[in-house]
């Protein structure tokens, strides 16, 4: 119960060492999820707990409901950029996952999923009680989904139980390699077997310009923290008509003696979901994010770039797909991991490196593999650091083409 | 997919009208949850999305791991600080409330509930598959729990089933009237019945000291935006060794291709839970937290004083257990309803004049039921609410002893 007051000193001034301008941070997770100078402005505003709740409508006291500030109409938005009929903004992407696997499967009940997927669909499928039949890929170095073989695994599932899947998952692009896959081929499939498709865009939504509608996808994920520039927690829900009705359930339980009964609110989402600022720095980034997907080649183009410099250096390679159709990118280097083996700092040596070049977010230790993100860096930054990279080759003696 | 660019203005520039120091808020569920000055200063550090996960470590990548910012020790002073052994912060109490009955429940199982408990803890019963069996309350004006009825409702549930219920939750202090109840005697019931108890300490923990090891509590929750000064959304789930063991199971699923597996993820957090800005402003309110709750007394003074005042009022009197053992106020005025009654702005009447006085939070239109919360005023702002109440009675000339 007694906490000592020296204790509590460490939660004083807590300080982000790589926040703000000071570093080029290529983490993979964190590039979409900047702060648009809107979106900081707005945290301030509404930092106070249930700060958007004080024009809750009595009659219908619900997030999606609220007019002031505009969550109703910025759920209309939300759905209508991403090509679906409607959307909802939960707590994370994982939630979302499992809100659909939850509302759309009874335990036990199978969902299709590709072998890349992210570890939280693993887990939002076995929080549901569901099994999973995975999709193959075609392994070192491209890692390619099979994305034909969703027609294979609906049928074995058909097999196994008698009846199809509950669903099927598609991560758009993947965390791992971030290869793209084609949604509207795996939808076609999918409908073909009467199985709706959900598509985990947690990468590609916010990013890149996604229509659901044209890609035929039943329902559609994604992450605000990871690509809509908004603060975490925030996770995004969208669906057709049909498949809102099934997962946007009422509650319908009723108290046994009180006879208490909540109609009004949407199962699945508990009520009310993120009811605070995080909700509120996605919609002040909202109008950056609706024009920014539409310089995502640029982005693209960056990417490349960056990989073409960095296998300059002997014994590199980026794996995954090429060319590069997505800012996340994995490099295999034979010739950085050598160097670790004699440096007395290990595979330290390249986080030193880079860290002394201002450059940071590649997780430190790594050498052999390692993930970057270059979404949102500038071309002088992108520059800085395929230079660093070389230069830090040659300071190691590695060759370089 | 286009989103005029018009329709995109009303997203910029967001603002809060009740933010800051330019009026009284009362709503009942917001004055636990401003902020420090400390989290203010912190969620603009920590704003951008993930910006918790810079030194994620590589083995253990989980969210209660990370020791920069210190969230490990910050998750093991929060267990110490409500008296249980861990703690986990997700990202509601709701949500908490959900995990444990996911977790200890199968689909069909009962949990034993209060009658007054929050409209989310029958949704999370519900989600997660339960059953509910009410202990009743006592009806008008006190709407006491009949906290005895724990025992009764148990053999109930072993009569009908065969079995005890998979746990049972009290509401420490519940919504509606802000009624106070005996946790320590319902755990008592609850053991001598092998039945775990969880308290629901929304509108306690954070504000009130709260020891659930001496309550004899199994689980507890609370919320963060409601309770601890930190941003939505925010919730936490303390536990025993014992409850953690069973409801921090890590995931046991395994891909059937891949043979991938995530042991060293906790399945029902879905791993990682609040990887932001709302953790970090919990964090940096806590050692304001553990200070304040040691001038509760003096918050229920407040209450009550208002109380006492607002009761001069011809025909108006509080509701629930008098006198207040809380902040949140449930009054009852049959003297302001009937001015509402034929005043042309019907029941806003009141909103109306307590907004010119720069008062707001109490839901627009009523004047027979309103509830309002006291929590962190100052005597100084109390006494101009009394007043501001008194003065709107005369000028509509009610009766004021």
């Amino acid at each position: 119960m007694e906490i000592p007051r020296q204790r509590l000193q460490k939660y004083l001034g807590l300080k982000r060492e790589f926040a703000g301008k000071n570093y080029i941070n290529l983490n993979p997770i964190q590039r979409g999820g900047i702060l648009t100078d809107e979106a900081r402005r707005a945290i301030v505003e509404f930092g106070d707990g249930y700060s958007v709740c004080d024009w809750c409508p009595p009659k219908t006291p619900r997030l999606d409901k609220i007019k002031r500030p505009p969550i109703a109409d910025f759920y209309e938005d939300l759905a209508k950029f991403l090509g679906m009929d409607v959307a909802r903004v939960v707590t994370r992407c994982r939630e979302a996952k499992f809100i659909a696997f939850r509302m759309l499967g009874r335990p036990g009940d199978y969902v299709v999923i590709d072998s890349l997927a992210h570890y939280s669909t693993y887990l939002a499928a076995e929080l549901a009680g569901l099994r999973i039949k995975e999709v193959p890929h075609g392994g070192y170095p491209e890692f390619r989904i099979e994305v034909d073989a969703y027609e294979e695994k609906i049928r074995e599932v058909v097999r196994e139980t008698g009846k199809p899947p509950a669903l099927a998952l598609l991560t758009h692009v993947d965390y791992l390699y971030g290869n793209l896959n084609d949604a509207a081929k795996v939808a076609e499939i999918c409908h073909e077997q009467g199985v709706p498709l959900l598509l985990n865009a947690a990468y590609t939504a916010g990013v890149m310009p996604i229509d659901g509608g044209k890609l035929g996808v039943d329902i559609l994920v994604g992450s605000g923290h990871k690509s809509w520039a908004a603060s975490a927690p925030t996770g995004i829900l969208a669906m057709t008509e049909e498949m809102a009705e099934k997962i946007l359930r009422p509650s319908s339980i009723r108290g046994d003696w009180s006879g208490r009964s909540f109609p009004a609110k949407e199962l699945p989402l508990l009520g009310c979901t993120v009811m605070g600022a995080p909700l509120i720095t996605l919609m002040a980034s909202f109008p950056t994010v609706v024009e920014r997907v539409q310089r995502w080649d640029e982005e693209v183009k960056k990417a490349r770039f960056l990989v073409e410099q960095l296998e300059r250096i002997e014994g590199t390679r980026q794996l995954g797909v090429k060319p590069k159709q997505h800012t996340l990118i994995h490099m295999e280097s034979q010739g950085l991991y050598r160097v670790s083996q004699t440096h007395k700092r290990k595979g330290f040596f390249l986080y030193d490196e880079l860290k002394k070049r201002r450059i940071v977010g590649i997780q430190p230790g790594l050498t052999k593999h390692f993930k970057l993100n270059t979404y949102g860096l500038t071309w002088d930054e992108v520059r800085h650091v395929a230079e660093s990279f070389l230069e830090i080759a040659e300071k190691y003696g590695l060759k370089t083409s």
